[in-house]
């Protein structure tokens, strides 16, 4: 069956569609490579993204396609997977069928691993302002803003204006939030100082804005403690138990008092994509769909939710949406129908392994956190680069990535620094419409 | 004085403003950093473009930082130099001020180094829809735009669709038009085939269509013929002696012969940039600068016009639109200001030096022309891969490059083949305002 040709597949095999390209959905492909079965896969980008280093995109040291391979490039080999380009709009559970605008696909098995887009918490006007970091188009924008709003202090004879332009506002201190912090905190102070002949550093303010008690929650008190010292000696003020209240064009209010400047990004909450909405089915207040033990959906056990689409229990306990999380629960989706398609026996009920967090502040630093083990400084950095070039997905971004990093280590220059929409265009990096946030799946 | 340090450069030296950042005005630069001067580089980019590769990033091959360097990084070490990104609206030689919206710049010294763009000879119409590459946002354009077609070809039920989307015709075969056929053509043979299962190979065309009697008619005829045998093998339809009569959304008439198809790339023409107008100098049919043996404006002796916005003479015969011609006469403007402020002789006229001419075609054919030397085939393409490494700006571009080139070599896969903007999105490629298609300049 696995040595069925271009062409000539029978139509008789179980039709499996996956929805999204993203961690999740490719696992669940890969898990059906050897099933009897026709699997599509579909996205509305020709490319899977590896999410955990787009704020490297954004700022700058990191092309996009270092970190992005097409979907079609991935699943090449697998004879019985094929991927279309094309945005879902919805499903109709009972017919078994998957909406692309006017166009339909039947299904025996879906898969919907749609992920998760940014969340204003109803504030969506703030989305044009404070963009998110979740696609490349999003990633290519913020470094536009970034690096142009130095070329325009640069340009600015009022300190209060450079002050401004200058003022970058993170909301959010999460991994995303974090690593972005601290690599434009190190941008500003080795990489641009030196080639800026007008621009006074201390002009230059990194703010990063938590709600609550603490950043990077998920990790324990010691290592958020520990990664905050770090962000502090980059020259990331920190501003814990802060509320964001209030956001324009001019600048932000947190907690009460208004700091005015023009760069705010957003990486506070994410919300399921509409997945829940399509089957009509039981949601979290994320939006995430409550799944079975075995990730089906309650009403359609033919209907899987996984990644950070799915709100799924392990030992009781939700599992948290990271990429992790999202690959086995894709892999287990894959796993479950393979079993069902060939008959063998069902599987055990799903079960989140935490393989352990990471998170790296500026060119030297990293927290970690494996179980009962917790590191903290170069040997969690070193750690970190060796884990993530490893899990890289194909064999040139890993060298093309490694090269990168090599680079700007020594030479603490950014290899990719180029504002791709220029002065006098109309089409500036604001003027983009938002939020195109939802990378990894299909909205 | 070349010890000057940021801040406190004295505010008596002469004011040299050079506008753009191209071959021309990065070595007018460069030609200055020894000289008792304060240069300003203005661009309406805040990178070097390596145009001779744009077509690489258009093909998927390269990411366009590999062939984009940040201007100012260029520059770093030069102490009298400084970088602003701004466009330049407009001049005024008899105040010596060049205005950038509504501000301005005093110059004792002006060197225009604009470039050129692309032009329709009075068809602005079909700027849309026949884009040109002159731009990394060009580039990055007909990317998307090639790797879209590809996609929604695999999604196509019928026959002639599939085959109009397939369709790529290229106006204008100089080495651009050349080039990009060829990396088309190859691109669609070897990397895609493999991954969409449901394309008819046949469907896929590449048609390049030339006004003369010849391709690549800067070169010999012997060498323009092996050019076009190549082309043709692989795949490549050349239809010399056709003039295109009509472009719209559905396909290109060509010496009557309506081809249907969906993507056009121009490369036909180019039109210097506007310089002559702000100086209401006397230009040429191209609107090229017409300039003294010093390439000085005839009435403004400290106004320099260079690269592809002067129409120049050497030895009485015209210089061509080449980056060595754009470097050497950069370089020779920047000399001339130095004699003049340091007192030195006046320079001989400016001189061309022909460092011969190349074109690569697909992974393995390369024509050469150097003096009486013609090379073509295997050995013409290893010049061309050593002196393109080269050439190159930055060390780090280097490696990438070479990278990138040894990756697709190997695997016949290309590194970059991401479509950024999303299925589904309002901002879709055919939706970006066009043309804006001056890098190297400032329009």
């Amino acid at each position: 069956m696995k040595s069925n040709i271009k062409g000539d597949r029978p139509d008789t095999l179980p039709r499996v569609v996956i929805v999204g390209g993203g961690f999740a959905g490719i696992e669940a492909a890969r898990a059906l490579a050897r099933s009897p079965v026709q699997v599509t896969v579909i996205d509305r980008t020709n490319h899977h993204l590896f999410q955990p280093l787009l704020y490297q995109v954004a700022a700058a040291t990191l092309s996009p396609s270092d970190i992005a391979s097409p979907i079609r490039q991935i699943l090449r080999s697998q004879k019985n997977a094929t991927v279309a380009m094309a945005e879902v709009t919805g499903v109709d559970p009972e017919r078994q069928l998957v909406f692309m605008g006017d166009r339909t696909m039947p299904y025996d098995y879906l898969v919907l691993a749609t992920g998760a887009q940014q969340t204003y918490f109803g504030k969506d006007e703030w989305a044009a302002i404070a963009p998110g970091l979740k696609s490349v188009l999003d990633a290519v924008q913020i470094r536009d803003r970034v690096l142009r709003s130095f070329e325009q202090a640069e340009l600015q004879g009022d300190a209060q204006q450079c002050s401004d332009i200058l003022t970058f506002v993170l909301v959010g201190a999460g991994p995303t939030g974090v690593e972005l912090a601290g690599t434009i905190a190190e941008m500003a102070r080795l990489t641009l100082k030196s080639e800026f002949r007008r621009i006074d550093p201390a002009c230059i303010r990194v703010i990063l804005v938590q709600a609550g008690p603490r950043i990077l929650p998920a990790f324990s008190e010691h290592l958020s403690a520990e990664a905050q010292k770090a962000l502090e000696s980059l020259g990331v003020e920190v501003r814990l138990n802060c509320r964001v209240e209030d956001i324009d064009e001019g600048g932000v209010t947190v907690a009460g008092e208004r700091i005015p400047c023009r760069n705010v990004f957003w990486t506070a909450g994410v919300q399921a994509s509409p997945a829940g909405k399509w089957l009509n089915a039981e949601t979290d207040r994320a939006g995430r769909v409550t799944v079975k033990p075995d990730l089906s959906v309650p009403q359609y056990p033919n209907v899987f939710v996984v990644g950070d689409t799915a709100h799924m229990e392990s030992d009781g306990k939700p599992v948290p949406g990271l990429a992790q999380a999202a690959m086995q629960s894709g892999r287990y989706a894959g796993q479950v129908i393979d079993a069902r398609v060939c008959g063998k026996p069902a599987l055990p009920p799903f079960r989140y392994v935490d393989l352990g967090s990471m998170a790296t502040i500026g060119r030297k630093f990293a927290v970690m956190q494996v179980g009962n083990i917790q590191w903290s400084g170069l040997p969690a950095k070193l750690a970190w680069l060796v884990v993530h070039i490893a899990v890289l997905n194909q064999l040139e971004n890993q060298l093309s990535v490694l090269l990168q990093w090599t680079w700007t280590y020594l030479t603490r220059e950014r290899g990719s620094r180029i504002i791709t929409v220029p002065v006098g265009s109309s089409l500036t990096s604001q003027a983009l419409p938002q939020p195109i946030s939802d990378a990894s799946g299909v909205a």
